[in-house]
């Protein structure tokens, strides 16, 4: 049975060519960027300076300095938040949406003492805007932690008015971009975003690996790892600028070079993509709300996630239903987002998380939909 | 020019095939493994987990959920070296002949007060044996620090004796196995090694961004990083166990089957593999030692590194000459770990670091020696 895979909130399934292609020329020169002086190694550097340029571009002409190539957006996410708060102390905010990628650090220096640590919940319900983050402002709220799109529910958050409401308060903000890239516009000079982590597999379609946070503040993160950085190697000690002080060892070369490939390739896309993930999520949705069973958690059609919910189901057999009846990947359970979870109420049975992408044809929805429909008519079988 | 790449040290440039074909048959079924619970996660899932299983049998049986998989060979280090040092305080012992990787966290923990530092030099001026950890024991020594082979001179440190020291001293050992890898067996039980670090792209010959941080102790280090882990989702706490506890956020999977390959790959060559680099450094070392001009740094054939300066010249000199007139591709300047080129007494000179492979040919190092021999005799040109 052909696989319709509707997983791509957790990683993208479809890699471009060029990416690929990248990645394998890449390894054809294999050598140490920034190690060695020879042809090889110096061509290599000056490539992944040119990524850090194309990034700092992509999101509002940073500096290129300021780029720093992480494993993954939680180690990204990690560099800012220990090293700002080696530095600062005093409240936190964050928001019920978050991942644990930032939920767990933040609490774990909320458990050491080092912050307090303030969770914020919507008035609207559905996203967080710049009145809930303003009312729940303390004197010493120093670093507000906002994700631009959530992972469970697929809703965008007002990152741009909240970055004017911290650049007013004089309080650094910091954008988990995880599910933002490849769907939305983010310009974090004019949406006053201090700083911001993403991964390359998810929107930029790289192979798992490759991530960066990107930093917009005089307030640099104080380094969690140290160790040799190409630079500085007299030194005991690691050095004190960006990139290198927040990138020790080996940097992932090849995927640098995928990276380059996938933002290149979703620059020239853009438009195209969004109007195709706007129109098949709003389709699916369409379809979804026709069925009584369902509790829909959505409300944007923006990154293509669709979350729901069906009567007297858990969300982890719809899932493996689907999987064994039709080879629909989705994915149930809960999504490292406890405390969404636990907003909507659903910490027990989870939800169905639909991530469709530009790939994904109405065909797949529809059988999808049928799927559904099925399973809520032979209720009695399972 | 061919190119003539002798910079393996730094990073291996061959790549066997099965393992570029591992990486694009992993692109090829793009998932997520551990957070859904469609196929496709679970096949990856799987094949994480058979990979865990490998590197345990590769380091001598230890258990497979204490491999730790990290983007480089230095975030294992620090993993180790800061989650150790979280619970244990007292003196911790190292040697001149460390890189940064190991140098730098020390430093940092020995500025912070955390730790007292014993830095060791060897008795014979060329490894470090038994006998001189013994005699630097402190009452308070908790753990020692050392690199299987030197990343500048090639040499072998007594890591097996060493580790029979602190097994019986009831210390803790770590050993920085980055140039180890693919040139010497390693069996962590056997050996007393509580901790091993090392990374896929020298030895193993995968592409950069995999490496992993090996287990065989009791005592598991406290994450220095939180965030998603696919496991216990509804926690906003960081898992208590490994592999999850010390690994956040979205894995590298394609670069780990990768890694499976060229494991898969050194183990079936091994011998064959350590045979040619013994000839070849052997040839190597036989002919630089005819050219009076020469200092060499290296005793040891194990690894293929050969390291020397020639009279009159920088290093980074000889390498750029190299690089511009021949298009070999060696290693000039410091070598990120400052210790050793201080005991040596080449902070200013640094010292070219020649690092062979099975690949590399004689016709090779014949080219590089009267390569070596011309820039003796025209010295006065240069």
């Amino acid at each position: 049975m052909r696989l319709i895979y509707l997983d791509n909130a957790a990683t993208s399934h479809y890699k471009p060519f060029n990416v690929k292609y990248a990645f394998y020329k890449a390894l054809k020169k294999s050598s140490n960027p920034g190690r060695s002086g020879h042809k090889l190694s110096l061509q290599n550097s000056l490539f992944v300076w040119k990524t850090r340029e194309k990034i700092a571009k992509h999101f509002g002409d940073i500096k290129p300095e300021n780029v720093i190539f992480t494993k993954n957006c939680t180690e990204a996410l990690n560099i800012a938040l220990q090293g700002i708060i080696k530095k600062k102390s005093g409240n936190v905010i964050a928001s019920t949406f978050e991942h644990n990628s930032i939920l767990r650090p933040l609490h774990e220096l909320e458990k050491q003492g080092a912050i307090t640590l303030t969770i914020i919940t919507p008035e609207n319900k559905k996203f967080i805007t710049k009145k809930d983050v303003e009312k729940s402002l303390k004197k010493d709220t120093f670093l507000v932690c906002i994700s631009s799109i959530s992972n469970v529910t697929g809703n965008k958050n007002d990152i741009e008015e909240i970055g004017e409401l911290c650049f007013k308060q004089k309080i650094l903000f910091l954008v988990d971009n995880a599910q933002g890239v490849g769907h939305i516009k983010i310009n974090m000079k004019t949406s006053h975003i201090n700083f911001l982590a993403f991964s390359g597999h998810k929107g930029f379609l790289t192979p798992q690996g490759i991530g960066a946070l990107c930093i917009n503040s005089s307030l640099l993160p104080v380094p969690i790892m140290y160790g040799g950085t190409g630079t500085e190697s007299e030194s005991l000690f690691q050095p004190s600028l960006p990139p290198e002080s927040l990138e020790s060892g080996t940097l992932a070369t090849p995927l640098i070079y995928s990276l380059f490939a996938g933002i290149t390739y979703i620059e020239k896309h853009f438009d195209k993509h969004k109007k195709k993930v706007k129109e098949k999520t709003e389709y699916l949705i369409s379809l979804l709300k026709q069925i009584k069973e369902i509790t829909l958690y959505t409300h944007s059609t923006i990154s293509g996630v669709v979350s729901f919910n069906v009567k007297d189901f858990d969300s982890v057999q719809v899932s493996d239903y689907l999987n064994n009846s039709y080879n629909i990947a989705v994915r149930g359970g809960l999504h490292c987002a406890p405390l969404t979870h636990k907003y909507f109420g659903t910490l027990n049975s989870g939800m169905v998380r639909v991530s469709l992408s530009f790939k994904t044809s109405k065909k797949d929805l529809d059988i999808l939909v049928k799927a559904i429909k099925e399973l809520v008519k032979n209720k009695h079988r399972f």
